[in-house]
C-alpha cells in the first residue's frame, strides 16, 4: 500500500466500499444495529407478567440496578425510563443549574443537548479528537486557559459571564474517549464530570468501565443499544447521597411514608417499569456473548477493508477496551465528498448505513450557544459512516 | 337514617368502616389497586420479543394508539413514555410557555403540578367541588371575574400580571368533572383547556369520553391505573396539526429524512416503547370486563355502607358514567379528624387504603404560587379516603 498522502481520488470506486461490506454480511438486507432476544427474556418477562408486578414496583428493577453495578464496578445504578432522562437527572443532581454552561462535544446524538437545555442551562460545544471521536482535551485545555477564569472556585466563561459548572464527555460509538485526562482538566478547572456512556455499555479504558470516571455517568438501553430493555436508561454513581437522590428525584421525590402523599420538591416520572427491567435482566446475561460477537464483527470489517486506501473502519483507542456498538468507516479526507453517494449506494441494496449525527452546533436549536472552534467536528461530520453491527451478523 | 345534621359523633365507631369494607372483599389483606393479566398478555408481548420490535418502532404502539383513539373517540392519539410526559408535552403543544401561570386544581396528584413547573410556568390553584372533586366551575367564574383581566386575547393575572394561558381540570379517581360548564369558561376567559384523565379511561360525561373535551386530554397507563403498560401514557387531540407536532416532539424533533439525523428544535425522548404497547393492546381487550367489575365493586361497597350515617361511597357525578378506577369513602366532617386512625386500622388488618393526595398547595414546591381561595380543597383532603378498587375483587 502506498503513503495515503500519495492516493489518487480517481483510483476511488465507492462501489468497492459496499462489496467489502458485503463480503462480511453477505449480500442480503440488513439493518445498522439489531437486538437478539435468544436468552432468558421470555421466561423473565412472563414472571414479571405472571407476578403482577410490571410497573414501578418489582424484583427485576432492584435485579438490573445491581446487576448494572457489580457490572460497571460503580457502587450505585439507578435504572431511568431511558438515556435521556438519566442524563437529564445526572445534570441536575450535578448541580447544573439554569444559566449554566455545559461544556460537551458537538459530535453526539441530540439527546445530550437537549438534556442540557430541559434544565434552562446551555451547551457550550467543544472539539473532537480524530482517534476516539470524543472530546479533545489538549485542544480544550487551551481554550479554557484563555476563554474563563476561576472565582470562588467556579470556572467563568469570560465572554458570556455565565458559570460553567460541568462537562460532558460521550463515549462515541462506545469507543472511550480520553477520560482520564479530562477528569484531570475538570478537576483543575472546576468542572463536574457526567459521563455520556449511553453507546458504551461494555467499554473499558484502562481496565476501568466507562461511565465511572465522572460523578456521574449514564447508559441507554434504547432498541439500538448493545443491550436494550425496550426503552430504558440508568444512572451510575459511587456517590452515597447523589444515589439516594437519584432514586428520590426519579420517584416523583415522594417522602417515604406509609400512606401519605407528600413531595418536597419537584420531582421526575423517571423510573423503569419491571416489566422493561426484566427483559434488561435477561439481556445483561447475554451480553458477554454480544461483545464477543461485535468484537468479532470488527476483525472481519478490518481485515474485509484492509486493502483499501480510501477507507479504514475505525478501532478502538489504545489503551481501552471497545464494545464495538456501532462499527464505522472513516473516509479519507480527499474521498469525504462521497459519503452521500456511498450512503445511498449501500441503501440501494438494502443494507442500512448511516453518516455520524449532524454536529448540534449545525442544528437551529443550538445555533447560537457559546462554541469553541470545531474544525475536527466539521471534517468528521463529513468523513464517518456507520454500517451494519448487530451482534447477530456473525 | 336520620338527618345527617343531627348525628352524634360519639355514635361513630370507625371499627364499623372497616367491618363494612371486610364484607365486600373479605378479611383477607387487599392492595389499593392491581392489574389482571388474564388476556392476551403474554401473547402479545411474546410476539413483540419475537419480532425483535421491543423498542420506539413496532406494530403495538400503531395500534395501541389507534384502539385508544377509537376507544375514547378522539381523532388521534399519541402514546408515550408515561402519564407526567404526556402532560408536559400536552402543556407545551398548548402553548404554555415560561412564566405563564396554568389553572389548576390542588386537589390532584403532583404530577399536575410538576408538569407546569417543568416548563417554567407556574400552577395557579383553584378550589374543587364536594360533588366530583374535580374543579368547582361556579367558583372558579367568581374569582376569574375578579381577578383577571381579557386583554389582547390573553388573560391577566391582575395581581401577577402574568398571562394564566390554560386550566387543566382533573378528573378525579376516575369521576368526571364539570367539563362541559369548563370548557364554556375557558372560552370565555381566554384559558386553552388540556384535560388530566389520567385517571379516566372509561368515564364519560354526557356521553363523551373524558379527555376529549380539551384541544388535548391525556391519560396515564400506570401500574396502578384501570388498564397498564407498565408505564406509560397517551396524548388525544382532534387537532391536525397538534397531533403531528405531539408525535414529532416525542420523536426527538427529528426531521423525516432517510439516513441524516436533523432535529429543527428541542425534542423530547417521550416515546412508549412497543414492548409496553403490546401490553397495553392486550389490557385493552380486557377493559370492558374491567369496567363492568369496577361498577360492581363499587355496588357492593355501596350496599355495605348503605346504613352507615358517617361514611359514604363516592359515586358517579350525575349525568355521568365513571370508570370507578380509585373506590372512595367520603367521611362526614364531624368525623373527619378520625380518618388517620381509619387508615391505620386498615392497615394494620393488611387492607391498603390511603388518603387522597396531600393538596398540592401544602406542599414546599408549590407553597408561594397564586392561588385562589381553597375551602373546598382543604376539607376535601381530609375527608376523603380510597380503598381497595381492583377489578379482581368481585
Amino acid at each position: 500500500m502506498r503513503q495515503k498522502s500519495q492516493l489518487c481520488i480517481n483510483e476511488f470506486n465507492p462501489d468497492d466500499v459496499l462489496e467489502a461490506v458485503k463480503t462480511v454480511i453477505g449480500p442480503m438486507p440488513a439493518s445498522l444495529h439489531e437486538p437478539i432476544f435468544k436468552g432468558n427474556e421470555w421466561h423473565y418477562v412472563k414472571d414479571c407478567i405472571d407476578q403482577g408486578f410490571v410497573s414501578s414496583v418489582g424484583s427485576y428493577v432492584k435485579q438490573f440496578e445491581s446487576e448494572i453495578a457489580k457490572y460497571t464496578g460503580a457502587k450505585y445504578a439507578i435504572a431511568t425510563v431511558n438515556g435521556t432522562a438519566a442524563l437529564h437527572l445526572a445534570l441536575i443532581l450535578a448541580g447544573v443549574k439554569p444559566g449554566d454552561e455545559v461544556l460537551a462535544p458537538s459530535l453526539t446524538f441530540v439527546a445530550t443537548g437537549n438534556a442540557i437545555s430541559y434544565i434552562g442551562a446551555t451547551p457550550h460545544f467543544v472539539d473532537s479528537c480524530e482517534v476516539n471521536f470524543g472530546i479533545d482535551v489538549g485542544v480544550l485545555r487551551l481554550y479554557l486557559e484563555q476563554n474563563t477564569v476561576i472565582k470562588n472556585g467556579h470556572c467563568f466563561n469570560k465572554k458570556t459571564g455565565c458559570v460553567i459548572r460541568a462537562i460532558v464527555p460521550m463515549h462515541v460509538f462506545g469507543h472511550p474517549c480520553n477520560i482520564a485526562e479530562i477528569i484531570k482538566l475538570a478537576e483543575e478547572f472546576k468542572l463536574v464530570v457526567v459521563e455520556d456512556a449511553a453507546e458504551s455499555l461494555g467499554s473499558f479504558y484502562m481496565g476501568k468501565h466507562t461511565g465511572t470516571f465522572g460523578l456521574l455517568g449514564i447508559f441507554s438501553f434504547n432498541g439500538n443499544k448493545t443491550i436494550t430493555t425496550g426503552g430504558g436508561g440508568v444512572i451510575v454513581t459511587d456517590d452515597d447521597h447523589i444515589a439516594e437522590r437519584a432514586k428520590y428525584l426519579s420517584e416523583t421525590a415522594k417522602q417515604p411514608h406509609n400512606f401519605s402523599y407528600i413531595h418536597n420538591e419537584i420531582g421526575f416520572n423517571y423510573r423503569m417499569p419491571n416489566l422493561n427491567a426484566a427483559l434488561g435482566c435477561a439481556q445483561l446475561e447475554c451480553l458477554p456473548s454480544f461483545l464477543k460477537s461485535k468484537r468479532a464483527l470488527f476483525h472481519s470489517y478490518q481485515k474485509a477493508f484492509s486493502g483499501m486506501d480510501f477507507v479504514t473502519i475505525v478501532r478502538e483507542p489504545p489503551s481501552c477496551w471497545s464494545n464495538y456498538w456501532l462499527q464505522t468507516m472513516l473516509l479519507n479526507e480527499k474521498v469525504a465528498s462521497y459519503q452521500e453517494n456511498i450512503i445511498k449506494n449501500f441503501l440501494n441494496a438494502g443494507i442500512l448505513v448511516r453518516p455520524v449525527w449532524r454536529p448540534l452546533h449545525l442544528l437551529p436549536s443550538f445555533a447560537s450557544v457559546p462554541s469553541a472552534p470545531l474544525p475536527v467536528t466539521t471534517k468528521l461530520a463529513q468523513r464517518l459512516i456507520n454500517i451494519p453491527s448487530s451482534a447477530g451478523l456473525i
